[in-house]
């Protein structure tokens, strides 16, 4: 028998799209299962607007398209708006521009629904894949595996034989439910104490009536206010859609329209001006309050038939912008796996386990299991730094010897564009930094580098940065004493004269 | 309408059936399921022999019994063999008696069955308790107050209706999963490296042919070997359950016959002659190896119709004997805030809630919790204390210093019948420990002390005992030095004379 094996993808997102592509391509033939409808019907669209916070895509998201698929990277570059820093919203008024890297670098503002939709029309164009809407996952017997589906369209149950199964079904994953029964899996989930909003920022109009930003649409805005914030990201078609992080208990005291104008105008009163009283009212109350979850997994597969990739293994809270461009990893790492351990696409004897994808998918778990703790980690630090640390001195000075120290250290020797051609060949977890690299430049802008291996050198970075912190204040404190004497020496002389 | 209110609790096992007593005694119309036959049935007992470790039942557990139904806790301590302290095997055959209490107090020995045998038939003879065995939960709807259960003797689904859901499913709990689809439950769940086996020690014959007891019966049997152990329980009909306790990595090393007695010669020689290389064989390889969980949610419950309890809520490894301690003692709190808040059984108009259930299952939440992860890390870090520091020189030195200070102090001035009758009338909480008290004494025969308390006092006695142990070296350093310079001068003195 040499007929293709068959996988099951549950979960057609972003990160079930492109595995479906990378085992397309490996010669599989693919079932794709979504339980929402067709994202590209009008009636999707609006659902999917008021739920997903916009995506920021770093070289991380973008580099792991581009090795599985350059023609998807590309056009879906040409839908993004890029981002070059943050811009920061003081209470006052005052606006405060904080570059995301010294070489201009940027990270990219896209729509989730657009991404979505390009990726899933490339999908839906290969030959062995069949996508299949509105098929809701109930059970998955391992053993036999075969899985059952409900038709939400028909009511009526399906099922699904595999060879192998990919859960990229999101944080609330039932293909991880369903292999905790079969897997001893150590897993946590967590909800911080804050929820979030979306709330719409519309387009101005010029003076020829023509669209325009009416904030600069190349910086991710934010307001930070310590204990919450509101972030804004651009969108191509001159909108922003702003995010509220707040804590539950803030926004249950939000009650009356009164209450809830009061409050915006006392903490964001340029936004409120921006985004309209009457619009803020609307979006505020009707759009739904959602939680941020943070979930951690491991291991990640089962056999060699099962697997968790993107949020269905690690659901991390969205401050560090890298939950997809993770999940997006995560499939390149895997198409770098199958490769490596020469999974082929051919039925193995029914009864025998494939070795080779086994020690594919058991490699898997080993090796992405410490990156994946430290991005959920850096993502939960990361909020603190958002809506408080960006306004403290402290944090400013340090941040500014960072970038001074990766200005003096040995230049990047990649470009972006060698990246792009690397990677896709380069056995996974290569990169150590050379000189001084900055955390978020790492994490953003080095694909190169693991997030364990970013994690780790910024530790070590920072104890240094706080030693010369303290080394500059003692320095300023010297030459303040000796200032004192010195003039103090330079007085007695003038009184002696 | 004042119909009485119906009660479903899941899971029949000690916690589902003392909560069945509580909430029968409070006038709800309870229905009680489990999913499993008949633990009186004969097949269903040679089933369970196999699975679950004795139980170690201390004053906690008792007085939780004790508070809710007299009658059962008399009963129950007619089936328990009584443990005065750990008996240390060493590897030389070098038997170390160390007792658990000053004041002669016990823990007691029982099989889980019985128990449970116990307060089943308790139940079932209560008036508005229905029971139903076999029937496994499929299914909840929190907001119509159904559930949906299989019949596993039919095949056929049924469904009930309830006003209060008490899931006591265990560490697998289906209650808790569907509850996590209504609530933001925060949860985490880990395996530990090792796993249990459950071996025999049959009962010897004495003189005259009757069985006897082939161990000391008084006492918790520890072989400790640093990164395993086997532990023996004593039953009521003479015999030992023995449990061996080690790494998945160690037992996967053992296949062949030879290979399982070599090792367990090599580091139980006492126990093999006991238990018999034939008995051993056979319960190596035909008893299962089951996986050692520890499981934390929060909170707890759902509006005024759901609640967790047992190791639904919280699954703890064995090794500070205090599983089901804990889950009777959440049995007997639950019970003293549905009294504090005043709920009564009598039903509330649909689609209202009940204030008072809904504060009385909030103020559970909230109280418990941090009694709940407090045992949980206990029990974890008093593995370590059992397999490897019983037989630490430093070890023996702070307990032996720790049970000092604990005859030095005031002694206790509540008698185990005081807690009896007091109990079930006190508030939750209420105790703070006089004096000095060593841990174990804490959680194991105070239940009028929280464990998040004996955890927090007890890290403040381990800081005074460290540097009383210092302090002691350091005395008999300088008595040391002193001794030796009394001597040189002596030495000197008569050198010149």
């Amino acid at each position: 028998m040499s007929t293709s094996r068959k996988a099951v993808i549950v979960g057609a997102g972003p990160v079930g799209s492109l595995s479906a592509i990378v085992l397309a391509k490996r010669g599989w033939s693919v079932s794709l299962f979504e339980g929402r409808p067709d994202p590209r019907l009008p009636s999707s669209k609006e659902a999917s607007r008021l739920r997903s916070i916009n995506l920021a895509i770093s070289h991380r998201g973008i580099c792991a398209i581009n090795a599985i698929d350059p023609h998807v990277a590309k056009r879906f570059l040409e839908a993004v708006v890029p981002m070059r820093g943050r811009m920061i919203h003081h209470l006052d008024g005052k606006l405060d521009s904080q570059l995301y890297d010294r070489d201009g670098q940027c990270i990219n503002s896209v729509d989730r629904s657009l991404l979505n939709e390009a990726l899933l029309e490339e999908v839906i164009g290969l030959p062995n894949v069949k996508v299949f809407f509105q098929h809701k996952l109930q059970l998955v017997d391992f053993e036999n595996k075969t899985m059952t589906l409900r038709d939400q369209s028909t009511g009526q149950d399906v099922s699904a034989d595999f060879d192998f199964c990919i859960g990229a079904d999101g944080a609330f994953s039932t293909v991880r439910r369903q292999m905790m029964r079969v897997v001893r899996m150590n897993y946590q989930q967590e909800y911080i104490r804050d929820e979030y909003i979306e709330l719409k920022l519309s387009a101005g109009r010029d003076a020829d009536g023509y669209p325009t930003f009416l904030l600069d649409p190349n910086h991710l805005h934010i307001w930070p206010r310590h204990s919450f914030m509101l972030i804004a990201l651009p969108n191509q078609d001159k909108t922003f859609t702003c995010t509220l992080f707040a804590p539950s208990s803030e926004l249950d005291r939000l009650s009356t329209p009164e209450e809830i104008l009061t409050w915006f105008k006392l903490h964001f009163p340029d936004a409120v001006s921006l985004i309209g009283e009457k619009e803020l009212l609307r979006d505020f109350t009707s759009n739904p309050r959602s939680p941020l979850i943070c979930t951690e997994s491991n291991p990640y597969h089962y056999l060699d038939r099962a697997l968790l990739l993107g949020d269905a293994a690690h659901a991390m809270v969205p401050f560090y912008g890298q939950g997809l461009n993770c999940g997006l990893e995560d499939v390149r790492i895997l198409d770098i796996l199958l490769r490596e351990e020469g999974v082929n696409s051919t039925t193995v004897p029914p009864g025998t386990i494939d070795d080779r994808l086994a020690r594919a998918l058991s490699r898997y778990s080993e090796t992405r299991h410490e990156d994946l703790v430290a991005i959920c980690d850096l993502a939960m630090n990361n909020y603190i730094e958002m809506r408080h640390l960006v306004t403290s001195p402290l944090f400013l000075f340090k941040k500014a010897l960072d970038n001074l120290l990766y200005y003096l250290s040995s230049r990047r020797d990649m470009s972006f564009d060698a990246f792009n051609s690397t990677l896709s060949h380069l056995p996974y977890g290569l990169g150590e930094p050379r000189g001084w690299v900055p955390l978020y430049t790492m994490v953003t802008f080095r694909p190169d580098i693991n997030y364990a291996t970013a994690k780790k050198r910024a530790a070590r970075q920072s104890g240094i940065l706080s030693g010369m912190g303290w080394a500059s204040i003692a320095v300023v404190a010297s030459v303040g004493v000796w200032a004192v004497r010195a003039a103090r020496l330079a007085l007695l002389h003038r009184s002696q004269a």
